[in-house]
């Protein structure tokens, strides 16, 4: 049985509603960052980095976005999250994903978590003040460039789109509109609407 | 035929070690960032995010260093790149890349890069005084935690190797000495002795 540690809101809701789209079975716990409980001896015994998500398996703990939302997809191939098939449409999808954790996430990062990279308020500050401009700098690379529509990658729904749809959360805390970029807005709606995305963030809601 | 397009001593190290450890065919291409050439109108054509490596397929462009490395490993399964027949031990391997690329070549990037993230002189030298301090802190938990040895995941040299090397030849420029961590020290070395490994060295600083 797998089970995912997450925190409310955080880039875990991409590989909840994979888990969820997937029909899989699997227990969630919620960590509370208010406490700093991803920093506690015990769930560093989990991931020692400190973040979530971590997925537990029977085999043992995996830990990057990336990573977790094609292992879903490839064990439950019948849910078809990937083309598993392809090795080409893989990669773009890998591509994509990866766009998504080591640029878009990493900017939206710099509002909240600047000590990460440096220690002065007055850098946290510049930082935060970039943060519309960067966020929405990779948005609009995003709607040019990358989403086909209807889904990421066309017309099969796969593990890009509950990422893209975390990403897509953000937005509005992040100072950017957006209607600016009408197809992330439309494949935001259209997300909103599935009942595993509904009850994803429902439960982190909660 | 496959194209790699490069610059010296980037990441896009890692991409061209695995193309030559693949034994495939393929050529390359330099752009010079001196010149800014990967911002100009022609490269932007080919990668709309102005960045390397971008690997020319017949089917079209590949981006993002992880996504790349699992592609070569799929096209050429004879040179046992990956552990493709275990979908854990392979969501292993692109966790492990997928820190390289969302955390550690991150925090690197923040020595020269200040600018995607902020805009005043101050933060990028807050930000550069970081960089011994965060480098450090990323290598030792791939010391403690991530590097099995000999290889990154242990007897099998995979798509990890050269990534992990890629990052390891920046530590001295980060003002981080390779001797705190043995084990990544002991990799670094043994990964130099690989012939493919010499080529492309070599090849970055012709
Ligand atoms: N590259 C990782 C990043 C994970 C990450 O940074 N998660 C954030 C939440 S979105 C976190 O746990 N932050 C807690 C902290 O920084 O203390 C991934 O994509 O899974
Ligand atoms: N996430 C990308 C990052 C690519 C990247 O940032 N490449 C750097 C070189 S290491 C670059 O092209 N920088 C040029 C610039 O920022 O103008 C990957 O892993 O491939």
């Amino acid at each position: 049985m797998l089970k995912l540690y997450y925190a409310p809101g955080t880039c875990a809701v991409a590989s909840h509603i994979a888990l969820e789209e997937a029909g899989a079975d699997y227990t969630t716990e919620r960590l509370d960052f208010k406490t700093n409980q991803q920093n506690s001896p015990d769930y560093l015994a989990i991931n020692p980095k400190g973040r979530v998500p971590s997925l537990v398996t029977d085999r043992g703990v995996l830990t990057e976005t990336p990573a977790m939302l094609a292992y879903i997809a490839q064990v439950f191939p019948n849910a078809k999250l990937a083309p598993l098939d392809d090795v080409f449409a893989l990669a773009q999808a890998q591509s994509f994903n990866s766009y998504l954790c080591s640029t878009v996430h990493v900017a939206h990062a710099h509002k909240l978590r600047g000590a990460r990279w440096a220690t002065e308020e007055t850098s946290f500050a510049d930082m935060k003040r970039m943060i519309p401009k960067s966020m929405g700098a990779c948005f609009a690379l995003i709607e040019q460039k990358m989403l086909r529509g209807p889904w990421v990658m066309g017309e099969q729904y796969t593990i890009c789109d509950p990422y893209l749809y975390t990403l897509s959360l953000w937005l509005e805390g992040d100072g950017v509109d957006i209607k600016v970029t009408p197809k992330v807005a439309d494949h935001f709606k259209r997300m909103s609407e599935r009942p595993a995305v509904r009850k994803v963030t429902d439960t982190h809601k909660a």
